[in-house]
């Protein structure tokens, strides 16, 4: 019986208990265990929650508790999370998360951290929401050299270029339906300043350059600034806007950035419309791969928790996380 | 140092070797140890290739070698694949193919014998060529149940139907283009008949619904009745023509075929044209996902079996296959 303590009962963290209580018997099955959840931290108390006994507040619960074989950071923001993990890897405790911003600034440490313990740091959600990506690019496409990544990477922003081009709805009006629709937060910054999506495209980087990209040196630019002329302008030509994230390695040099593209029509990446994501891939074997789906939300994104937990609890004490050094890429 | 046996030297063969030697640098720092081509199983001599000191005619030299950690059988067919495999496992040597006819036919019996003798057999480059999707299926996916998988597994077919489509092309003539291409074989009946995409969709569905699916009982028809009548008759109507490979579980039955179908113009897979495959899957928590890119071809398909390669290295005495029961399904 593996048992798993969910740090911060937001959206993704219902999600991560909805998904493992409705699944739990398939799960069980693949597992060969039952896979169970003990402790959800968070501040509020959920007194109407049928999970309110499992409710605490207090982490070294979680820390001192032997059984907890996992952790599930779904917090978001570097702290709490940042000292959370640490102490739970240190702990022996394997980490699993959704969460970009600690990822991206931190990642290196942990990996390490988990590599020295026998543990595992998985982050599966952190890019493309349900969408596996991570695993993929770190297993199924291990024989190829990775040789560039294109991603629409943040829903939030594709769903307003969609609106401006397929219903002519202008940047502000499609932002508010936007936040009307619960896609875009209040402060919108981090989704349509491209912020978000640098730090995902950090992520795949580091991942496939093996070295940790730092987010400050990414070129970034958003969408904000984009008119219905301009949407009049690309389509004239045969061309959609997207904001893509982009990775590419050309003699050993890295190169990086997130803005506003122009892709044809003919361009797979050009019919991920809406909330959707879609990430193409380029390796020297493979040529190109593009997964595609669910970039964000409740579910898809507790989906891929889910999985990094199934694949900590079927590798305890078997190191399965890459390893990206800290410091500067060349 | 890990060493290869590759079973077969055709298309997908040379790929594999090709592959291991131009990325030897990358997939020994992703092992941690290199991984070099030990023997070539062929028929013939190949005098002038480079790697003529390989090639052995001979199985026993391979089976008796306690040097070979992994054997690459992509000779294809039943036998002698059958024989040579299951004397691998026996022996004590994990497996991958890219062989979807004999893991159609027998990936039960041979899941389970890896899994008695602590081995692995791997099968990823048996679906969607290089496309990931064994894998993430069985591994990222693992928190969903999985409710469909829909497909363009079959690359020629889908050459043909995009010929059609595009161009106004009719069957016959657009099925002498693939052939000149080397996209069909002389003998094109394994694809036009939806045979190759019965297997592909048998496969997934056996991964998913954990029992071998009987390949002669899933209702399979191809597209060579279809006209351009039919084409304009599809476009007409908003739709293209694709053959797809479905499987739906509903109440605990499993439901697959392989047929031609109508797609309305706005589905993701309608924009899966040429070579390319598609395979779409639903799942509880992630909903829809999609995973795109060459179903075929050298390169793609090796990169898939040198990725199961370096996944048999790197879990030496773990079984990490998944495990599917022989007969019939509910």
């Amino acid at each position: 019986m593996a048992k798993v303590a969910v740090l911060g009962f937001g959206v993704v963290g219902s999600g991560v208990v909805e998904v493992l209580e409705t699944n739990a018997q398939s799960i069980a099955q693949k597992v060969g265990e039952p896979v169970s959840l003990k402790y959800i931290l968070d501040l509020r108390d959920f007194p109407e929650s049928p999970y309110r006994d499992k409710i605490v507040h207090d982490f070294d619960i979680i820390l001192n508790d032997p059984e907890v074989d996992v952790v599930c950071e779904v917090i978001g923001g570097v702290e709490p999370a940042y000292t959370f993990t640490k102490k739970a890897l240190l702990a022996g405790k394997s980490v699993v998360t959704s969460n970009k911003e600690l990822v991206a600034k931190h990642g290196a440490e942990f990996l390490k951290l988990a590599k020295e313990k026998d543990l595992n740091y998985l982050f599966e959600a952190s890019v493309g929401g349900g969408i596996p990506i991570i695993h993929p690019l770190h297993q199924c496409l291990a024989g190829n050299e990775i040789q560039s990544v294109i991603g629409i990477l943040n829903g939030t922003t594709n769903y307003i270029l969609t609106q401006m081009f397929q219903n002519g709805v202008p940047f502000d009006q499609a932002l508010a339906e936007a936040q009307e629709r619960g896609y875009a937060e209040r402060n919108p910054s981090a989704d349509i300043d491209g912020i978000d999506a640098c730090r995902k495209i950090a992520i795949l980087g580091s991942l496939i350059y093996g070295r940790q990209l730092p987010t400050d040196e990414i070129p970034t630019e958003g969408i904000s600034k984009l008119t219905l002329d301009d949407v009049a302008a690309a389509e004239s030509a045969g061309y959609v806007i997207k904001l893509l994230g982009v990775y590419r390695k050309l003699h050993k040099q890295v190169y990086c950035r997130v803005s506003p593209c122009l892709i044809s029509k003919n361009h797979p990446l050009s019919h991920v419309d809406d909330v959707f994501n879609g990430i193409l891939v380029n390796g020297n074997a493979i040529d190109d791969v593009m997964f595609y789906g669910r970039g964000a939300g409740k579910l898809p994104t507790a989906s891929a928790v889910v999985a990094d937990i199934i694949d900590c609890v079927k590798h305890r004490n078997v190191n399965r996380s890459v390893i990206w050094e800290d410091g500067e890429a060349g």
